[in-house]
């Protein structure tokens, strides 16, 4: 299992290709949730997403015949731009598989981080063999966006740099999808202070995490559908037992919720933000009682959104 | 005319009663402008807007018998709710005389400050009118949005706070309204280094100060219609000589360029800028030569933007 001495290796290794993104607040959402609510602005990070810090840190640990091969994954969001990124910055190749439903804005910036795309059929079947036979081919590593331990302990690198400005939180909440950052989050947190409550803040919409932590088990999402598409992919092998072990718990919050605290971040604080982003801010409005006079780090996630398809 | 003494006696005085703001750059936006850009970012300002300077230092600079009676403006845009908020802070009336067709989000977001407002017809002649009756029944201060020595010496702060962070700037451009912001840009910035090159940048739609700055007297502007609804106003003259005396240009630009170079903004950046912002970075733009290897300041004027009503 990652270890805090993990995300504190992490964060020095990655430093060179990250940046240390700042941690904003908001007088007017502290008086709307009773609370003192301190952002950590992961939308300002490279490729505008966290996931540039898990990338960053799986490449740094690669030996020089992996770097040499490249590396490859499968996804269409975030991590695609932050494995091309980090690759590029390295000087090494990078093997995207995508879907080839992704939209134009999601290839064009793999591209722009000169990530070399193989486009597969949109199901989980021909995205794992498209990656298997380019591995196969190339000799590449394969990362996975979130299943892993490297990534994990790069996405603790976000939290380790909050609770470095912020120390006397009373709580964490990071937004919940395949379970890397919320992983990340809990090892950071509970390493620095284990006093600290830590949650997770899922859509109902695309509730795995809520079930599989209540079950005890994982039960992987079908078919999920919620604006918060940074979160729909369902807990990992190694991220489930980091949360089942660590997370104090998983807070469900409805779609209308994530677009009033995605429409209260933009409006008050003037940054913008993904939906998955204003999930955590989502789950504060709806429990004021948890967290009322509470200090909470919240992790933004991301900012990369199509802005012409906006809820609002 | 406002002195470079005024702008730092402004600073000390507004301390505490607006944030300090940050100021925050892009990789990816320097290297498609080949120049290197700081943005000071006034939209993350108190009320989203520099506008709070001025109206801070406005009141801060009334004595007793003055403040006991209040002050009043006429605006529907962000000096109607920095007046509002700058009052309330130190416990006095303020009283905003609004056009009747302002947006619901104007007349709410000046009424979440405490301030009175007293709708009037939207024409210059009720606006001018109802001030005075306002004026005569209250005994409250006018204030003017810029035609104000110390409201001038309030926008004026922005610079100086921006060069005490960056001080090797070429350049500084400021977007060209009624010329409160460039006016208090033009004392900081030749009082603070005189070969310091100034730039206004305006919409070609609303080019009063552009002509006005050739023609050496004051044209004011008919029926101005640009996106940025920030720069709809006239010069005044009490900002006219100090921008004929110390501008080195205005710079104009078009209403795609301005679209183009918010959407850049809101893209790489994360912020949420309102098109009068933008115009800045449009004018580097659309004068790729003139600002090529150049090191530039920008003034983000304020991220007061209808979310419904995006240009894109």
């Amino acid at each position: 299992m990652t270890s805090f001495n993990d995300i504190i290796a992490a964060a020095e290794r990655i430093k060179p290709f990250i940046h240390r993104t700042p941690v904003l607040g908001s007088t007017q959402i502290n008086q709307i949730t009773a609370a003192t609510i301190f952002f950590k602005c992961e939308n300002f990070q490279k490729v505008g997403a966290f996931k540039m810090r898990g990338a960053s840190n799986a490449i740094a640990m690669l030996n020089n015949h992996q770097l040499d091969k490249g590396v490859a994954t499968h996804s269409s969001g975030n991590f695609a731009q932050a494995l091309a990124l980090a690759a590029k910055l390295r000087g090494i190749p990078a093997y995207i598989v995508m879907p080839e439903n992704s939209s134009q804005v999601k290839f064009n910036a793999v591209r722009s981080y000169n990530g070399n795309i193989i486009p597969c059929k949109p199901n989980l079947q021909a995205r794992e063999s498209t990656l298997n036979e380019i591995v196969q081919k190339t000799g590449a590593t394969f990362l996975h966006p979130y299943n892993n331990h490297n990534v994990i302990a790069g996405q603790g690198t976000a939290t380790l740099e909050l609770l470095s400005e912020i120390n006397n939180l009373d709580m964490i909440i990071a937004p919940l999808g395949g379970g890397g950052l919320l992983s990340g989050t809990l090892i950071a947190a509970k390493g620095f202070n284990d006093k600290i409550i830590v949650y997770g803040a899922e859509p109902i919409a695309a509730d795995d995490g809520f079930r599989s932590f209540k079950a005890g088990k994982i039960i992987p999402s079908v078919n999920p559908n919620t604006i918060a598409d940074g979160l729909l992919t369902s807990l990992g092998d190694l991220t489930f037992p980091i949360i089942q072990k660590y997370c104090d718990d998983i807070l469900t919050v409805d779609e209308n919720s994530i677009i009033s605290a995605m429409k209260l971040i933009w409006e008050r604080m003037k940054i913008i933000i993904e939906p998955s982003s204003a999930v955590p801010l989502a789950a504060v409005m709806e429990n004021p009682d948890l967290f009322k006079d509470k200090t909470i780090g919240i992790i933004i996630s991301g900012g990369n959104v199509d802005l012409q398809k906006l809820p609002f």
